[in-house]
């Protein structure tokens, strides 16, 4: 063998014990056994530090120095694996385990804390996570931006400063948006009734299908918190179902979906290799996004939903299609991101980007973090936050010391507005498909622009490939304030 | 840390990951999506072959020669290391892994011809399994005996003449007592209606709780082929439903509940260790047909499940729990190990028996095995064999190599019936408990007097300490004798 093939060989297993690991977390949240939780964590404990050990092999050094790749994915392959293995060379061992061992423990102690809604039980184990990424920030920024080091793991290549500029852009032209769209005299109804679990079941399968998700690779469980997890011939998504607010379910199997079918319709050519999963969280949030909302939440394809609602359920207290349209898209100011509409989304995330470089960069300690959190958001949306559990604490993401993943999200909102505006432009008639529910047109385009490609595309190459344009907030913007606009009468 | 603290700690990372490979075969049997088994032998085979690197890694033999234990657990412990450690050591790497390709495919080959009804699709692929595992035995016995060095994977300390003794103890009560059976004048009728899905579900978990089966630390699942899975915390079983035989749905779970407790009753100071697990195949056996035969099909029990299955599905045509007791101990000479009843299940491990004893010992070949399987069991059973797929291709064992298997079923059985003799002498009331479908006296015993202790105990010294009598085969002939005796009145 090759010095190239022996590295891949190398890397193809890895690969798969990372796929384990996936499997087990889907497991964890989806199928085990309550009381198994211990033996959970020393099992993934175990797992993890085989991948560790793996991804510090010397060898692999070895391998890289002499690895003469044939093709560009090759190239491409060796790259990431080179990326990879550089980052985590740079991370002492010590600090990795510390990291390991305080993230598992801040996230319980989080749950604890947001349970009884205190803060202060969080605060000193933040602390030390904190202390810990930026630490690990550190040894990987190697004197450059502690902040563009650690969103490298989520976007390979993003840097602080472009994400502060997205957020620039977005910010004026949201603000108004918001302002006119809360200022309308229209008001939009809520649901007023209940929605029996299994048609809610029934008819989200039925989404899935209908976006194109494989159940031949993949399967449609029920879990607290919606996901998805996996690559290549085996893609798990899971929903959740409220008796009240049936699109809870509905938009969180689309926006899974989303993400599902990047994975799976990359090109098995790239199975178990570095190429061979969704190239960056932007990249996979503007499938989920693109699906959920300027897909599933489109008037076309709503007004499908709406019949196949009232098939389901009966009448459900909402007239007409054009009004059933306006609820699937109300818009509301509220405390939590993940129940956001379109308007608000990106103003939870502005939120949560400059507070954690405050954090990263030393300018904001965590005691002062709630303050922070309540004055900003007060003036942001203009309510008060009530409790720490509908503020600072919501989410989970600073426990596992995934800062630097939150702008992503609304990278992945940006992404999504450049695809759409190009898939509007290539497949004019696409509101005559969605309206009976056939997304192929849609999804077509998406799997061969996009999807297909796996890793082997820089992100932002990616989106200029595919729409032949240099990704900005434009086209977002202007959907929004078309949208928006539009069912608000403002 | 000490040599044993190192050895330990490295040994629970081991287990861990074993842990991880069972959940995957759990996954694959009951919730895996079809399409994904090519890249699911991909991710197994990784972990294969992580869990053997660390079988065989040096460092074991160094912390061996220094480890002191501190308390008989500790012995134990090192004793079972090391026993595993050498075993792995015997057997050339380059074999192992010529073994578990070959039986990889031959697993898939042995499907395919049992499907087709074609033993000479499988005859080649089987020839070369049991070149290997031939090949595998005289590296393991050193000169010593094949077919003792292959047993001892599932019955630690097991020998060929042992189990020849076993079964020529049983064989002539056994032949006598089927033949009684078979020419009573008495007829058991059969079950001649339908059982609803739900139903047979519903009683299955009723069941399994009354048998003492904690889903707090497991689940029940539907699976084609009934199985449990896991150790310590995380203890999973299966089961399966046909329309018309709710009884194969209902002892299997009861048989797997047996195996589920055993896994769950050891010594949680065990978990993740070499003594946290069923000391040995034919102690896993005596616990499920433990819970299966001597409780569930006893008479005091099965007059419970008649009030329940009556209480479920209605009147279904057996008149009173007399006769339903008889129904669920019905004899009939078949074909199909799996659904034998008690008097006839340990023949047809005679059968194989013998027949894979002749072939690691060379004395049968391949070719000739199924001529061999078919006149055997004509003159064992007084039947024909039909197909291949109720002869020699009907089980799973051979494709996969598990040579040395099959006697340890029959060796459960006879455990059973000692501990059984043990139980009844203990707690004489047991049948008042059992009428009302309360098993915990039962249970309790054996869970003080076998499954607690794990893999601390040899599976001989194990028995003779629960039953204060070394094993033999007089309490499982003298309960079979005048069980049936008394069913069929002869």
């Amino acid at each position: 063998m090759t010095a190239f093939e022996e590295l891949m060989a190398y890397q193809r297993e890895t690969e798969a014990l990372g796929q384990i690991m996936g499997r087990l977390g889907w497991d964890q949240e989806t199928v085990m056994p309550a009381g198994a939780a211990e033996q959970r964590a020393e099992e993934m404990a175990a797992l993890d530090s085989v991948l560790h050990r793996r991804r510090t092999d010397p060898r692999i050094g070895e391998w890289l120095e002499q690895a003469v790749p044939e093709d560009d994915a090759g190239k491409r392959q060796v790259e990431k694996i080179h990326r990879r293995f550089e980052r985590t060379q740079r991370v002492p061992e010590a600090l990795s385990a510390a990291l390991a061992r305080t993230t598992s423990l801040a996230h319980r102690v989080w749950a604890e804390a947001r349970a009884t809604n205190d803060f202060a039980l969080f605060a000193p184990k933040l602390t030390e996570v904190l202390d810990l990424s930026r630490e690990k920030a550190a040894a990987l920024a190697d004197g450059g931006n502690l902040y563009d080091a650690l969103a490298d793991d989520y976007e390979p290549g993003i840097t602080e400063g472009e994400l502060e500029a997205m957020f620039n852009a977005l910010r004026p032209r949201l603000v108004a948006l918001r302002e006119r769209v809360m200022g309308s005299e229209r008001t939009v109804p809520t649901l007023g009734t209940t929605f029996s679990e299994d048609g809610q079941l029934a008819l989200s399968a039925e989404l899935a299908r209908a976006f194109g998700y494989n159940t031949e690779h993949g399967r449609i469980d029920k879990a607290v918190h919606p996901f998805s997890s996996g690559s290549g011939l085996d893609v798990r998504i899971t929903t959740r179902t409220m008796p009240d607010d049936p699109f809870n379910c509905f938009y969180s199997t689309i926006h899974e979906v989303g993400h599902g079918c990047y994975e799976q319709n990359i090109d098995t050519a790239y199975l178990l290799t570095p190429l061979g999963r969704g190239v960056s969280m932007g990249v996979h949030e503007s499938q989920s996004r693109i699906y959920e909302n300027q897909l599933g939440r489109s008037r076309a394809f709503s007004s499908w939903l709406f019949q196949r609602m009232t098939d389901t359920f009966g009448d459900f207290g909402i007239g007409d299609a054009e009004t059933f349209y306006a609820v699937t898209n109300r818009c509301a100011a509220g405390h939590i991101r993940t129940e956001a509409d379109e308007v608000h989304y990106n103003l939870h995330i502005a939120l949560r980007f400059d507070l954690e470089r405050d954090l990263i960069a030393g300018r904001l300690e965590v005691p002062d973090l709630p303050e922070a959190w309540n004055a900003r958001f007060e003036s942001d949306f203009g309510l008060k936050v009530d409790t720490p559990a509908n503020g600072v604490l919501q989410d989970v993401h600073w426990s596992e010391a995934l800062f630097g993943y939150f702008p992503t999200y609304t990278l992945g909102n940006v992404y999504a507005g450049c695809l759409h505006a190009a898939l509007r432009r290539d497949v004019p008639d696409l509101d005559r498909d969605l309206a009976r529910s056939d997304t192929s047109a849609a999804t077509d385009w998406l799997r061969e622009k996009v999807q297909r490609f796996g890793g082997l595309y820089e992100p932002k190459d990616l989106i200029e490939r595919a729409t032949g344009l240099a990704p900005s907030e434009g086209p977002l913007l202007d959907y929004l304030d078309a949208k928006f606009g539009d069912i608000y009468g403002v």
